[in-house]
């Protein structure tokens, strides 16, 4: 495969930028000596033969049949670049579980052949695995300003002795790494700085749109780029890889500047009172909003929350967030101004256990005391999985006797994500040969699916992906049929990689009715010493029932005359099975049982 | 206050029914000596002296603060009547119980004054409780006729050697229970054979709503009973108890009829594909629908799911569904009829995990086996908490590549609570002298008061009640300043009333680190007899970690050496504060420890 390195400038697929040549579709079907059917294209000097253009490979690693840890692979010969390296919530039932990341032990095994990691934006399912990839992948790391001043900070804190290579680029930039040659697009998502990217690989563009929408009037004025993406449909892409995560949602998502009026209602409306906002801490557009109206309003912003007020600092460095800075006033200092000047901006929108708006309802916040004069409005919609931490939020909020704004009537969110419309518009500007819906749980795959039938790809060039799956394309063929090691991998304090999810099993055992444990001393020839002891914990506590305790006792026993010669770890499970069946009596339901066995020598 | 059981004849509350008696308003406030503010009613023969009227109690045990069991009692005297028994699903966080139900001490405490439960309907959040409290309390149960018949199969099952009195009632129906005169109201819900119930007491009318909507076209035919509300509040309405659960929701709730449309509109575009339906299984107005709907599209309807076929078994028994006994094919005859002249209506709206959906989405179910061809409608919506279960349901759909409807967009669901506009209209209809919004979060409540405020019930009128919160009305007072025992029992297996909520914090722990058993034996003289013992369960386990045992059993020698006389309970403090600490370092969080100490003698 070494030499389709090489073979790449007799390749046809334009670098990208090169607006003049103009070579329409198949800048992907290269000439091969591959099939009957390869078609010379334009560009290539007819009368000689193309080498072996060699295969392409589109791997996730994550993000695929979930909304989280998104991670992406393309490879072509010795070349693998990366795009993204998220981490994902865990779900209710693993138990104890901090994140989830991939798993990238395909990376690692191809450890010589990864180029570098590319970054969309800033968001978790998209960086937050890095710590944990770059102690085992040492690459550089490319991505825009604000996302690697992010990202930089997350990794000082994470692995403070490492020393990253963080690469900056911007939106129309072209880099080279191995093979590729790649270029990135501003997209408008709910975070600034965002990008789509573009490989350009010896088989023809793979296009990543990261996640986007339309967004006419955007707070910063940085338009997706609706000219990259016409100009790559026009020259042909090969494969577009493209967000999901609004595919079963009808019409155009609103643009954020959409917000200004509910904020300026929420200032006009409350004018003499105090008003707290709460936000994602990431959406910096919002953040700039609240600064625009709260100038105009002759208000202050106080803003609270540690990652609220980190990436504030880190925004306003980089210079992405404007305002006076007399505008801006330090928690500490806020006492020094009468409630009706102040906006406080915080988190806790998603009713995150430890967060501004949530210690505040519960009055725990070391600053803010919330009461009847206060005025809250929630500026974000629960994300799903969130909606019970959110309404218990809400009702605190009330108790307190804030007024409280919140929930879809309010109308006080917009989604970062392209709806239907968006998605189809994207679509029929990029026009690509192959397609694979990412970045969405299996339904919004589908549905984004039959949104790329509808603008004209064939069925057959669709792929709805696992993580794992291997979308292998060559000139003139593409199919997934090969599947590389991926899945999820817990984080839990240290403990990482628990694979099998055996811990997790027990954990769920324990969580439902509790332990028992059971403990027997034997003397030399097997026999019980003295009474088994019990000890329960998380169910009913033996010592409240001394009936049970001589039933258990009994069992114990029985359990032991079973195979006087048996060894310790036969005799173990004897009393476990006995116990378990009593316990199941009591409880209704199997319990987990620890036997102990001491032998006297 | 015996005498006060008398003294209603005097009273100027007239009995419910009696129309010819035009006494408007104040009819709760009896003349009395009891204060100079007292005014002679209509009714009354001026210039003899009414007997002191006593004090009317108002006292949820349930539903206030939380939607689910539901439970008040009206106290007047030596009489007390229960409205309804619910239970309510657990939150997440109250690990491995199955539901909670009512601290009912302050009924028990006052046994001989409950003269009978009152149940509104027959949702679990209205008597799903009363199998535990029929076997404290043995007193008569009263509801319509549908209610009864889920009840006695509830009971049935739970205590099938309990002998229940349950007596039917029906709207517009009135019974004495000691000084209470009771009459049922007609009201629409989505359950057939919904009550509002209006109790006389001798200071008035306690008037409750039940869960209702003004629905003007329901599938059965029977509206809300507009004209006994209208009614009531001619008379005067002393307290007023109402739905909150839509309070926060603006505009109508739309008619269960307006479905029609969708169902209809489903059947024909799938005209010649097998169509599974879900929904919940006691709305019989919606299995009504698609029994009809089924009727006029010529397909026949097969019923899955335990409860859903009870259910409608039991309704068409009672007469509460009308079909063509040609229409209904039982499941296991399924197999005889062309797939596209099928509806399967089955349980499974929520994601509930044993459900008939979720079975089929798992390729587990043992009859209906779903497939490309097959098209799945959700006619609900997930209620708060749900919304994981429900999604991963419908992805799983997907991946079996079934056609699914679901989603709020779709349509396919109506709630059966009323909204803002209806409350406000009931409100402005019964215009009750005190008003308590109850079954609802607290934010529910807030917002029902405003709406209540808004229609002209003074605000110092109006409670915001918690459980147990007793509001004490006299001729010319209301208050809300005692309390009695009230909250929530959890129900685990056989564990009842776990209050203390001890066995909770310690399933919590568990279930977030797992736990480690550390067993120590010591010789005469307390010391260490060989090396310690330990197994862990829902965590890393020690046998995979031969340094982390070594460094274990030091922590375990350290202890025990701390004080050579000191006992076992001591020594095990010792050791679970050692070991504790060492797990903090690998695992980054506190964990369970149980140690056993076994002594040689």
């Amino acid at each position: 495969m070494n030499k389709t390195v090489n073979s790449e400038k007799q390749n046809t697929a334009p670098a990208l930028g090169q607006k003049k040549r103009l070579v329409r579709a198949r800048t992907h079907m290269p000439s091969g000596r591959t099939g009957a059917r390869a078609v010379p294209a334009a560009g290539v000097r007819v009368g000689r033969r193309a080498p072996d253009p060699g295969k392409l490979k589109f791997i996730p690693l994550g993000g695929l049949g979930e909304i989280g840890k998104n991670m992406y692979a393309i490879e072509y010969g010795d070349d693998i670049v990366v795009i993204d390296s998220g981490l994902m919530f865990p779900d209710e039932e693993m138990l104890g579980i901090d994140y989830v990341i991939p798993d990238i032990s395909y990376l690692e095994e191809n450890r010589s052949k990864v180029r570098a990691i590319l970054i969309t934006h800033g968001h978790e399912d998209h960086i937050g695995a890095l710590p944990f990839v770059l102690a085992k992948l040492d690459v550089p790391v490319y991505s825009a300003r604000l996302t690697l001043g992010m990202i930089e900070a997350k990794l000082a804190e994470a692995m403070p002795r490492y020393k990253p290579r963080l690469i900056e680029v911007a939106a129309g930039e072209k880099i080279r790494l191995g093979v590729f040659s790649v270029t990135f697009i501003s997209v408008c998502h709910s975070i600034p700085d965002a990008l789509g990217i573009a490989v350009e690989t010896p088989l023809g563009i793979v296009l990543h749109t990261g996640d986007f929408k339309f967004d006419p009037t955007p707070v910063d004025n940085h338009v997706t780029d609706y000219a990259a993406f016409a100009e790559l449909g026009r020259r042909g892409v090969l494969l577009l890889v493209s967000d999901s995560t609004n595919a079963e949602r009808e019409g155009f998502t609103k643009s954020e500047k959409s917000l200004i009026g509910a904020i300026d209602n929420l200032l006009r409306t409350y004018r003499s009172r105090r008003i707290i906002i709460s936000a994602f801490a990431s959406n910096l557009h919002r953040v700039q909003l609240v600064l625009d109206a709260a100038a105009r309003f002759n208000r202050k912003v106080v803003f609270a929350g540690r990652s609220m007020v980190n990436n504030v600092e880190l925004a306003i460095r980089l210079g992405y967030l404007s305002a006076d800075p007399e505008t801006i006033v330090p928690l500490a200092e806020m006492d020094g101004y009468p409630e009706s000047r102040l906006v406080i901006m915080t988190t806790g929108s998603q009713g995150e256990p430890f967060s501004g708006l949530v210690l505040m309802s519960k009055g725990a916040h070391h600053r803010v005391k919330l009461n009847s004069k206060d005025v809250v409005a929630l500026f974000a919609n629960p994300i799903p999985g969130n909606e019970k931490l959110v309404s218990n939020t809400i009702n605190r909020l009330f108790e307190l006797g804030c007024e409280v704004l919140y929930g879809r009537e309010a109308g006080l969110h917009v989604s970062g994500h392209a709806s239907r419309e968006e998605l189809k518009m994207l679509l029929s500007m990029v026009r690509p040969k192959y397609f694979v819906p990412v970045h969405g749980e299996y339904r919004m795959q589908i549905r984004h699916s039959q949104l790329a039938e509808e603008v004209g790809v064939p069925a057959k060039n669709i792929f709805i992906m696992g993580n794992g799956d291997v979308l292998t394309i060559t000139s003139h063929t593409a199919d997934v049929k090969t599947k590389v090691q991926a899945g999820a991998v817990l984080v839990d304090g240290m403990a990482l990689g628990e694979k099998e999810g055996s811990i997790l099993k027990e954990r769920q055992e324990l969580s439902e009715n509790g332990v028992l444990v059971v403990s027997a001393t034997l003397d030399k020839k097997g026999k019980l010493v003295g009474e088994p002891y019990f000890e329960s914990y998380g169910q009913i506590h033996f010592r409240d029932a001394e009936g049970m305790r001589q039933e258990f006792s009994e069992a114990v026993r029985r359990a032991l005359k079973h195979d006087p010669n048996a060894d310790s770890e036969l005799l173990k499970k004897q009393i476990s099975l006995r116990c378990k069946e009593l316990l199941r009596k009591y409880l209704h339901s199997a319990s987990a049982v620890i036997p102990i066995i001491t032998r006297l020598s």
